[in-house]
């Protein structure tokens, strides 16, 4: 039950997602990996009673789930017994927080980060990464709880960039955040609530914290921020798209420091 | 055949998107609405076969193909004769691009207007009208061909804004530029040839080009611009998501004009 197959995309056929996965197979490896936060991309069923916990489970990690025949999850499983549900892992590779700070010195400019806080949508997540690498970034840092992973969805719409740009998983940010306080690093949380991003100084060792698209930053990380900065809002609409609104962020960076 | 069935969500489930729209029925109208350019967000078929060039169609049209069963699709049409097939088209209402020009003289403010050339991704269409609507520009121009239309998505990935902000959609983009440079308006296109957008003047009339992920702007478009503007990259990603580059883009129009 505990067999690990490696994703053979000639077999899975439009099933799969065309970057490295591995196939999971079996009630418990398909939950213990949901359950340890492994970036669990599709849960693939084909029978949804007793399945419960672990449609539960995938719901909250943010992965996809698929409901198809049991003959093709058969053909998937190659031979495997799999008990009704496989599920695809992207064979991501994070960095730590440590070596996420060691980027700005071995480069010898002011650290340069994004903090995702509640970014569940892969495709937000995404793009997120692909500006931060093109706005020159130093890497993204990401929670283990209520966030996107880097799953296979992840490195497709950060056009590659998961691949090049370090991403930090983190178990809690509002750690994470005292720990960049503690190496010189200023936190700045984006809030409807903060002064306009023009008029604030972006030009020193920087972290934006970029809140989910509905909730915003959750209050602990807001506490900890040390500015909050908002965008104009001119119409009748009070918020943008997360990755848009954090390309807009990371490009003041960029403008400021010339 | 020509049935127009009003859309009753309760009758038709999770199928059908839940903004307003219109269900066409059987393959005369669905083949017309196709070919005319109306916004046909979602062609629903219980068989392909003899679907050939309606298929090809809806690809074109960038609606999406949905296969459904006969009983489903019988549901749905309530009692209309289907022939097999149905669509859903958004009840979208256009502008000219007259009404456009018209918004920033009685905002009394100089144009700001977006140019979508070949935006055929419905999310980065509803992203871009959504960030535009906020960044305050006068409204959005998409071409009839190679375009996502304000469809039920376009909508819903607006968070609304395509409902306040005026939408034109025009037979041809070169056409449309030269009535805009006719009216004052300059042309700013979005081209890794062009010179660092914070290192150009915005703050007169504006029309900024978006152009497709993909392949940029068409060459006619590219030819007519006035100025060509590009972002850094600092990294080995080359492009942006089109609408993360134009929310970026569009906000330094506002940062310029204060």
């Amino acid at each position: 039950m505990a067999v690990a197959v490696r994703n053979k995309n000639e077999e899975m056929g439009d099933l799969m997602p065309d970057t490295e996965t591995e196939l999971l197979i079996g009630r418990n490896p398909v939950r213990e990996a949901l359950r340890s936060g492994q970036p669990v991309d599709t849960v693939y069923l084909c029978r949804s009673s007793g399945m419960g916990d672990i449609i539960a489970l995938a719901r909250e990690a943010g992965a996809v789930v698929k409901q198809i025949s049991e003959q093709k999850l058969s053909q998937m499983a190659a031979g495997g017994v799999h008990q009704g549900v496989a599920a695809s892992v992207a064979c991501a590779a994070y960095v730590t927080l440590e070596e996420l700070l060691d980027v700005s010195r071995r480069k010898g400019t002011a650290p340069f980060l994004i903090l995702c806080d509640g970014i569940e949508d892969p495709h937000n997540l995404g793009a997120i990464i692909r500006t931060a690498e093109t706005a020159g970034a130093d890497g993204v840092i990401i929670p283990k709880r209520r966030s996107a992973a880097l799953t296979a969805t992840v490195h497709k719409t950060s056009a590659g960039a998961a691949s090049w740009l370090p991403v930090a998983r983190v178990p809690n940010l509002g750690a994470a955040i005292d720990r960049l306080k503690e190496a010189g690093v200023w936190i700045y949380g984006t809030d409807m609530q903060g002064t306009l991003y023009t008029e604030t100084r972006f030009d020193g060792a920087v972290a934006l914290v970029i809140g989910s698209e509905g909730a915003g930053m959750s209050r602990l990380v807001r506490e900890k921020c040390d500015f909050l900065v908002k965008l104009p809002m001119m119409g009748k609409i009070t918020s943008l798209n997360a990755s848009v609104a954090a390309g807009i962020f990371m490009y003041e960076v960029v403008r400021q420091r010339g």
